[in-house]
């Protein structure tokens, strides 16, 4: 039976890498329908993510590019199926419901297994969609207790291969986001590094910008500081006050959130040294 | 004889200013080919801009609308005449090469009155264009020191209207900024205000983010934190080390500064909190 | 009682109109919010936008601008309320479910009053916004008996402000658009001149081009041809075929449908001469 | 001794392509510093663009790659060297000017051997840097006898990779372009194919577009129609006339013919069945 494959290689730079690889390729009789290859000269490390089919038995492969490539290289290697994912959200609904709207439409290689939030009014946005939504309000607790509580909804969903903040607006702690490393993605709703925090519409008003923007990144434990996977802007004007802008500024949030969430569910952004390689 | 004149006008806000100063150009016989005005309700601020022609008399018209308008209201109405302008430069010559093409094309309302830079590089490329180049170097000399040997240069030049620091690589001290406030348009290599300070493609490299950018503004005493005129971005990627973004950078760091240049050039800007009025 | 009212003109130009038009509003005591002008000199034509408040007598006011202003002058008066909008769609849902979206956000100055389709197959979608969906069939009809049973469906809505073609994939007769004249909106899935009729994207495939972008127009007589409210572009390359044009479209053809959209509901577009004046 | 090369590739498709030209690579002992490929699957063509380093017989890796590669692949393998252009013009400078500082920052793999014109108008601007400029009027001539003219002119040049039409405003005839096929390079100032044949501009005016943009494409025998290269727009808005579009264009012209210009330097282009394929 043929089979399409995706598979994801990132290793110490060496000569011969493409030379090896594809000769594995070639040995097991594959045809390779992409290709996208990157080496960072500078760290010496080499990334590659090609998409393959053919009739083969892909732990033979495995142990074949094993076998060739440097010690220590990741190899993956899987057939894609959609990812499980989990959306985490606030009040505001126009990154939730554009995300909804690509679901129903099939756009997403993803089933959302739920969605998550410390408000309950959103609920009704979710379930006209079936699926479940889960209220956890944080009144009352402290951080911690709050996410033990997200954290015990989300372990019902069973497996998880991201969890999206979709206007999530409450900071994670560090046991959150380590149990979940590399797999949440945030969308920050302006050009990081400038105005991390806060209300950063109400800091690019203060300062008099022309631009405004928004940046999907992974979360790590450095506020808004974490790999950045997309970013966009849209200019704007000294007509519009903050509030203004938030409005404008909806429609690239949610752009840039689904462009990233697009991107990690086709497997096409390897991680490291703080920062992403895309293969788009 | 028909006169072109620009009016303009910031004063704090009052019902009725459009009226008031609709009414005085009305009565004076003016055709007003262009009005252009802005309320900032937070502030209680109005703005206005207004290009009229007609047969009249500018000092009769600005009694009048002294006597119309608020206390303290600041009233400029001038015949357009080409601003008298100053370059300075460092080495790099993409922002400074770009605007001498411009001036050569009489793209731009103003007379660049001569060049200074601290380094001898770029005299073959401005002497081409027959405009005087001053070396000034830095060598050995305190930044006071220096700044005294440039601003005696600048003396000589006559009046100034604006500086533009075309790639103008050193910090500019209180008494230089203060002497030409609001005067100095400088060019940012970054989308301000991410990466302030030295070597911003560096930093952006570090950060692994998706755009870069420029930003064009009035020069204060903290460094990059002046009033923004204009900015843009551009996309890049991973494949790019901090050279690379450098050299795609020039051009939307000349762009933008060209961009700004022009606004200065046809009074297009008002300058207020730290921000800028801009009536494009 | 304090008034909100929204103001539009538009006149043949004459000295003095701006001067004519803010003393009526000064001698009926308005506040000025907003204010927006412009000239078509080439055209001898006047447009004017503002947003007043107050307590007055519209009917009084609007009888002193008649007099003031130039024969013929069209004098719009009005308290805004939210328009009553149909949408109409075919098969794709990116458009439609992000305009609902937004109508669930209330994000829009616009009740949806029912979706009109020649497919049953987005029932399920707009069903779960509580919504009226209308299914028209063109099977086995002649273009004129379709609209007709379209008419007919369109006619029990009530009052109609708007119909927005969100992906509706067939043409309009002449009758169908007279007499919904500058008020059916479309979304053309080109930059506009570029690529007028079926299947931009093939199109836009076969001619290598490097961008893509969407159009949204007023519908008229001529195909593609109305007047123009919104564009924009994306940046394609070589890799993509016309199927990934057309999935990298949606989210532009999405925005700039919702951007038009937002323009005619909040009043902020003049059509002439086959173009657009727009206030934004 | 130590070469840096590039290797262009293309021909059919077929399994193992990458597989094999690695190994080549790899059996030749090269360092591959950059590795870019692309399969038209619809069209069964492949593209390789490669930048290789090592000590070794080029003739023999040519001979390898020919041995292993379908047949009537075309292989390119050679040094980089500054190409040699010409660059033609006709009365505004922007586009020329940008060339000429760019040239003289040492920006391009380039050296201009000369500048032709059908006005004398540019000849002071061109002279500064010390580029040969050639009048050829077109006055009283026939456009066959012009461009013989013309022909004369560049054969005195010596060898010429490429032309550059840089706002030469005349079209050429099927001899001329046949001489240098795939090597004019001209600026479109429109967004392609919106807008073809004269003054686009003032037909984006009275279409009434929001965005304007430029087009870098080869010249082929059908007007405004050969391959693309490059593209970009700017929004544009009702209150500009064509003058003032065409103004603002003029920044967009200049950096979309730039990028064009440096993809053609660096080997970066591929054309093929009347589109390009880009290695950025």
């Amino acid at each position: 039976m043929t089979r399409d494959y995706r598979v994801l290689i990132d290793c110490r730079d060496e000569k011969g890498l493409v030379y090896k690889i594809s000769k594995a390729f070639y040995d097991f009789g594959l045809n390779v329908e992409k290709n996208r290859e990157f080496v960072d000269a500078q760290n010496g490390k080499f990334f590659m993510r090609s998409e393959v089919s053919g009739k083969f038995d892909p732990k033979a492969l495995e142990a074949e590019l094993k076998l060739v490539l440097p010690e220590k290289a990741n190899i993956r290697l899987f057939e894609p199926r959609p990812k499980r994912i989990v959306l985490m959200a606030t009040k505001e609904s126009h990154c939730l419901g554009d995300i909804l709207i690509r679901h129903e439409a099939r756009e997403l290689e993803a089933q959302i297994v739920g969605v998550v939030s410390n408000y309950d009014s959103l609920r009704s946005l979710v379930e006209k969609f079936e699926i479940p939504y889960v209220h956890v309000s944080h009144e009352g607790l402290q951080r911690a207790e709050h996410e033990e509580k997200i954290m015990a909804e989300l372990e019902k969903f069973g497996e998880i291969d991201y969890i999206v903040l979709a206007k999530y607006m409450r900071i994670l702690t560090p046991e959150f986001v380590s149990r979940y490393d590399e797999r949440i993605i945030n969308i920050h709703h302006s050009f990081l590094p400038a105005f991390i925090g806060a209300n950063p519409y109400k800091q690019a008003y203060d300062r008099g910008v022309k631009i405004i923007g928004a940046t999907a990144h992974f979360v790590n434990n450095n506020l808004d500081e974490g790999p950045i996977i997309a970013q966009d802007v849209i200019p704007i004007d000294h007509t519009m006050d903050w509030r203004q802008m938030r409005n404008a500024g909806r429609d690239v949030e949610k752009i840039v959130l689904a462009k990233a969430l697009k991107l990690a569910l086709e497997d096409k952004i390897f991680v490291y040294a703080n920062k992403t390689v895309i293969f788009d």
